[in-house]
Parts: C-alpha cells; structure tokens; sequence
C-alpha cells in the first residue's frame, strides 16, 4: 500500500487528477488553523482531540450525515443543534464514537460543543462535533474541557497533519491531500483529512471527512457540491458493508482566497471536478485501508434500473465469497453470479454477462471460454474491475442504469481485528 | 464440535426432541435403497455421485428450491422436468454444481436424469436432480453413466451414510439422523441427508436436503409439511449470507409402514413436531460447521413488523462485526445496535433494547449497567443468544412480530477456505 501511495495522492487508475490541479506539499487553505491534543479518551495520553477552525468572518459550510436508525448523539447535535451551514469550528475525538450514550451522551456532545465554543469566544451553534471509535461506552468526561482548551492554544495554519492525526482509529495510514486549484477566476486550495477502515458502508455520507477550502462560496453551493460529490465517492465503497452510526462529513470554505465559486460557472465546473478528484481518491484510500484489506475491486453493474444495479453492485462488493476470491487473487467468476443471483431472487433464468479485468468469463448466463492464464495474471493485481451485464428486459427495467461500488477484500487480518479487538 | 456431537442428535438448547420422537441406529425407512460411487466429478476417483431409490409403489414426494435468480440446471429439471410429488430416485452429486452452465448444463442435467431412469428402469419424470460445488464449470461427464450404473447395482436398503457421503463438499461432517417417531396410529420412521457449510442464507429453502418416511401422507400433506417446516429451519439460517444456485429440499414418502398421516390429525400434527425438530437440528448442525465456524449465535428481534424484525434479523447475522465478534467471544452490543441501525436507515432515534444471554446491555437506546464479568463468560459458551426489541411505533408498525436467525460465526478459516481454494 506505502508503494502505491509513494506515486503521489491520485495512486488508483480509478481517479484521474484533472489538469487544473496539482498536489501541493500540504497544509490548510488561507483562513484555517488546526491543532489536536489528548483529552484522555484514548488509553496513555494519546492524541485523541481534534480542533479545525476558521477565522474567515463569514464562513459557509455543508454537511452531510449517516442515515443510521442508530444516530451519534455528535451527529444529532451537528445537525440538528447548530448553523450547519455557518460552522466557525469543528472538535472532532477518536477512541470513542459516543453512540447509544442517550442522554447523557447528548450533555456529553453538547460539553464539547461549549467547551470550543468557549475557548475560541465563539457561539456554540458555531461548532460542529464529531466523534469515531467504540460504541456503547459513555465517552470519558474528565480530560476533556482540558483537552479542547490545550488544542485552542495551539491551532495554527499547518495544523492539518496534527488535526488528521487526532481522528485516526484502526485507519493503518493516513488519509488527507491538499490540492492547488486552477480556476478561470483565480487559485483556490483545497485540503481535507478523512478516516475509516471498518464499518464502511456509508449511505449519502460517510466516516469522518473534513474538507477546507479558501474559495469563497454561497452555501446554496457548498451543499450542492458536497452532496454531489459525496455521492459519487463515500457512498460508493464498502469495506464491510457495515453503516456506521456517526458518519460525518463537512465542507468549510474561508473565502480569503477572494476568488468566488458563481453558480453554473466555469469556475464551479472546475472547483466541482477538483472535489470530486479529491473525495473519490480519499474514498479509495478507505477501501484500500478497509481492515486487513490486500487488494481492492471495483464493481461496475449495467443495464437494469437504477435501484437494480445498485442492489446488485451491492451484493457482490458485501459478498464474503466475492470477497475473499479477491484476496486470494482467485478470478471465481461463479461467486460474482451467485451474488447477482441472490440479490435478484425470482428472475431466473438471468442472462448474466461478467467480465474480469475485461476478460469476459460468462455471456448470456454461460460460462465463455478465455485464456484461464491471462485471467489469473490480472487477477493477481492490486485493483480489480468486475463488470456485470444484466438483461435489462429481464429483470423489469425499461431504463439501462450503471452504477459502480469500490470495495475491500476479506482477508485474516480482518478476521483478527475484528475478533481480538473491541472496536 | 465432535463433543457437542457426541451428546447424540438433538445437540442444541434451540431445539428440543419432542416426546414421541427417539433417535435410532441409523439407516433408510422401509421402502428405501441408496447407495454411491465415483462418476469422476471429484478428483482422485472421489465418491461424488449418490443415489436414493423409493420402491413403493406410489411414492409422494414434495420439493422447495432455491429462489436465486441464477438457477442451476439441475434445479431447473427436477422444478419443471419431473413429476415433482411423485418422485421414485434422486441423483445427486458433489464437487461440480453444474450452475451458470447453459443449455450444455441442461443437457447434463438430464443426462444424469435419463441414465438414472435407465438404470432402474423407471420413467425419466420420476428422477430428481441436484448438484453441488463450484459454480460456472462445465459438469465433467466421461464417468458419468459408468457412476449412476455402478451405483444402481450396489443400492442397499442401509445405504442412506454412503448416500450422505456422496452430498458432501466443504462439509466438516456429517449432518444425518434417523428417527422414530411414535403417532397415534402407528410407529413412523423419518431419515435425513443434508449438506451445506458455505453460501448458506437459503430463502424458501437451502443447500442440499433429503428426507425419507415410510408414513403415508398425500402430496398436499408432503408439501404443506415440507413447506412449514423448511421456512422454520433452512429458512432461518445464515453462514454467509449467501443465497445459492443449486439449495434443494426433498422429501419422499414410501409409504411401506402402512401408518397414514391424515390432514388436521393427530398423527399429523406428531408428524409435523418430527419433522420440524429434525430439519431444524439439520439447520443448526449446518450453521455449526459454517465454513470454519466455532460458535454459533440466534439473533431473536422482536417488535416491528414482519419485514422490519426480518430485515433486522438478517442484518445482524449477517454483519462481519457482529459474527467477528462472536468468535472472539466479545460481547461488543454496539456492533450489533449498528446493525440494526444500517438496517432502520431514517428512523433515528431508535430505542433499542439488546440482551446477550438474557442479560440487558442496552435499553431504549442506551446503555445499561451490567455486570461485565457474567457478560464476558456468558460470550465466551458456543451458543450465543442476542435478543433485539424494537420500538414498534418508531419502526412503522402496528404489529409487533417476531423472528429468530441463526448463523455461523467469522472466523480465520472462512478467510482460508475461501481465499485459498476454488469452491
């Protein structure tokens, strides 16, 4: 993995890095400062706290949630207890997801919130909370006003990397890029720090991802550009199939730059191909970090309706069958017809088209012959494409949909993290 | 494992052996013959072929067959290519599902049906098909007829372990019993062969099932029999969560005891407890040998309605966290409120209750003191219980349902089996 993400951020020949962009050396954009510390909720004082702010006067932001049943009191506080759109601040804690807390968890959330708000002389609708790590376990109190008030003393402009640090779990690297924006009206910056490994499955948002930016934008359009490209990123992987009950992801958008993102402009075209750039690559980093994961798939389902290639794209990427062949670099087409078989239960016969690596494997619901050899080399790579053709007739759709999921393999070391650990 | 065995048949606190029910040496119901041999299928001359034979006069026979849309061949002929309640023989192999075959596999599969009727010289009609082992190869045939003549001249009326030998794949034993059971109109026998140990979440029914009886019943009875009892075992089960191509349930009656089950008897109902106990202690030995399984859990969800308690039932089983957990013995409930959080999507917030071996961790949402200590030794036994209850206000329902799964744990030898082998 330390291989591939050497080549630079954009390691994965599912992202392209848009010519407008560059990587650049890291750090936040103009009017952001950021600092961690430990607030005692990990065991032996680590790093544990997060603090992201912004001092620009008048910030946007978006957010977007977790749709759990189990919401995070940190998620029902941010979205529902403060100007979402309007964030000044977000305290972020690893080592305890402060989920089915109750109550006190709410007090709890709502401490953190008054704590930062407090320590910056901001409002407390001004501050977002995010919480990751175990759930059920009432989220230490004892270091945490303390905490928050070190972090406040020392943000400062290179913080991301410290802040990046503080909401690290089972994540075995770290997951964060700054990018340098071309637009027709100026430069922009662009960083963001993200997490996850396990229980990834995000529906319409994800784990916890922080995204800063110094262009200046109307919050109509941080939420249209947020959204769109959540979906197109965090929604699309699974590494277990498991929706967490605190997924978070928020866009912060100082506009020192002074450069302005104007609806349906050139300018939002690029700034929204560079976010998306930027959320689909931290996406993949997720998956290829997913638990014990070795290598990763991609899974491309056409031609039923829209809610039948997402079930189907679905049921391979979670199939513990798919899933293993993957990490056994075992091109078993059969498990990827299996599972389009059980996700689409009562359509037989299926006329199923597979191809592996773009080495067709079965047409028409038939086993085709192929070069058994050339199929095993591409199989033993580190990114795998499967592709699935449906019968669009068949399976009651008039319309011809494509959708795609990245997922993670299912290897030991998952087994072991999952099993010997209470995460 | 071979301990808990060792205790005899009914070997699970989740099912009892009703009164009226013994179990005996072993053995086919009168009326029976089976037998095996070796049609090449598995390497090394393998027994992979195996064959049951009712000589009753009129036999009555009633099946349930998977509802994947990706039906195997042999599905496909023995559903619409026989006399479906009135079955004389059933062929059946191992080591090759011939699934995602084509119409190459239909042809196979009847050619496995017509040398069967040809060997015992009975009507093509008469013969059930089914097959098991790896998906999307073509069926080897060169031992093919040898294998079914060589098996028809060795069939012997105590053939039914040489029969259960043929079905095996990845199974780690032998999942058979035969019992007898006491009606009110006379003494009945019941015998049964199952296979299965991965790609086990059957809907409607599973894997591969054989069940004798030398009791009379009409084809309705066979069928509503069968049917009842197969939702409430087969049905219920999940290793992987994984719906297979080939999953078949048969049940034939021979008759030859002379003791007839009439509808909404006695004898029926005594029947029904029978047959129950003994496909539902055949789902549960599969679950147990679940590919590398060590402990085996029941997620019993109670308190929305059918779908919900379903949805959330199946949910948990088929979590990696929830079933990572169980084999370490972890107690961790906040794997298994994320669960059911995933599968509540926008109901938030949910107050769940969670119990693990009778012992309250969690009610309306939160945590709840407990003792730590009982908690972790009650998870450490191998058979686990969670008990769910939903709010059924909150989940959209006026009923308040009921469900039981049971499923395997995930462990290091799934990973193993199914990354290093092709199966």
């Amino acid at each position: 993995m330390s291989g591939a993400l050497a080549q630079g951020f954009f390691a994965s020949r599912w992202v392209e890095c848009p010519e407008h962009v560059t990587q650049d050396e890291g750090g936040l954009p103009g009017g952001f400062r950021a600092a961690n510390a430990s607030a005692g909720i990990k065991p032996g004082r680590a790093v544990d706290l997060g603090l992201l702010v912004c001092d620009a006067p008048d910030p946007v932001s978006a957010a977007r949630f977790t749709r759990s049943g189990v919401l995070a009191p940190p998620v029902l506080i941010t979205r529902d207890e403060t100007d979402v759109n309007g964030l000044r601040a977000v305290v972020a804690n690893s080592g305890n997801a402060n989920a089915a807390t109750g109550l006190a968890g709410m007090e709890v959330a709502r401490l953190m919130q008054r704590a930062t708000a407090g320590a910056l002389g901001i409002g407390a609708a001004s501050v977002g909370v995010a919480s990751t790590g175990v759930i059920g376990v009432p989220l230490p109190t004892a270091g945490l006003e303390d905490g928050i008030a070190a972090a406040a003393t020392s943000l400062h402009a290179d913080g991301a990397d410290a802040f990046s640090d503080a909401i690290m779990t089972t994540d075995a690297f770290h997951k964060r890029a700054t990018l340098t924006v071309a637009l027709p009206s100026g430069t922009v910056r662009l960083s963001a720090q993200a997490k996850g490994a396990g229980m990834i499955e995000p529906a319409f948002a994800t784990m916890l991802c922080f995204v800063q930016t110094d262009a200046e934008l109307a919050p109509e359009t941080a939420e249209l550009m947020l959204g769109v490209c959540v979906k197109r990123s965090f929604d699309r992987i699974s590494v277990d199939g498991q929706l967490s009950t605190n997924d978070t992801v928020i866009l912060m958008c100082s506009g020192t730059s002074g450069v302005s993102v104007a609806p349906e402009s050139e300018d939002e075209l690029r700034f929204g191909e560079a976010l998306d750039a930027l959320l689909r690559m931290l996406a993949i980093m997720i998956v290829r970090d997913g638990e014990g994961a070795k290598r990763i798939g991609r899974v491309v389902v056409r031609g039923g309706g829209q809610e039948v290639v997402e079930r189907c794209a679905r049921a391979v990427a979670n199939s513990p069958l798919v899933k293993t062949a993957l990490h056994g670099a075992d091109p078993n087409w059969g498990r990827i017809a299996q599972a389009v078989g059980a996700a689409l239960t009562g359509t037989a016969p299926l006329a199923l088209d597979i191809a592996i690596e773009g080495i067709a494997v079965c047409a028409g619901g038939v086993a085709v012959a192929h070069d058994e050899d050339a199929l095993r080399a591409a199989a033993a790579g580190m990114e795998i494409e499967y592709e699935v053709g449906l019968d669009a007739a068949r399976v009651g759709g008039i319309e011809s949909a494509e959708t795609e999921v990245l997922f993670s393999d299912l290897s030991h070391e998952y087994v072991t993290i999952n099993a010997e650990y209470t995460t």
